[in-house]
């Protein structure tokens, strides 16, 4: 099925302690209650053997919306601020994002 | 809708030169008619205006499968090695893989 007219919002999540990696994926998980959310998919690598691959990260959230809106309602909800501040402002070293639109 | 047991393979494409965008996209749209696929997006950055968010990237990808197996396959799929010796070995500078899978 092709997506169309979504915001994926991506995330990936670099440890400061490896040993965090349960308690973060524990707080990531709180984030699957946030209204208007259309899908979501809590991971961690796969570990797939390519050059090409960066296997590096210790948790990825993927986030799909019908539109901006949604994602920048999804930013400010409170669950969103709770989690920014008991999991990745305590537990997370980089955070990196990458927010993709249908192209025009 | 939470995904559960699903592989998330998510690449990001940077090309030599800019002017390539809508030839990659074409590209990358070719990609679509694999078999096996359980979810597709085509993307490009959102351009969100925050300090996490790499927004430097020319085209986006996010397919999803089933499993392992399902990726691997299309990995080998005539279409996807058509793909990289006619879109990608010309024009993309740089492609970075997040291959995700559900934690443990």
């Amino acid at each position: 099925m092709k997506l169309n007219n979504v915001f994926v919002h991506q995330v990936y999540f670099w440890l400061k302690n490896e040993a965090d990696q349960a308690k973060l994926i524990e707080g990531i998980n709180t984030l699957a209650a946030i209204k208007g959310l259309k899908q979501i998919h809590i991971g961690v690598t796969a570990n797939t053997p390519r050059e090409v691959v960066d296997n590096t990260y210790h948790a990825s959230l993927l986030t799909i919306f019908d539109n901006k809106e949604a994602h920048d309602v999804y930013q400010d909800d409170p669950i969103h601020h709770e989690f920014l501040a008991n999991y990745v402002k305590p537990l997370v070293a980089k955070v990196v994002v990458m927010d993709s639109v249908d192209p025009n």
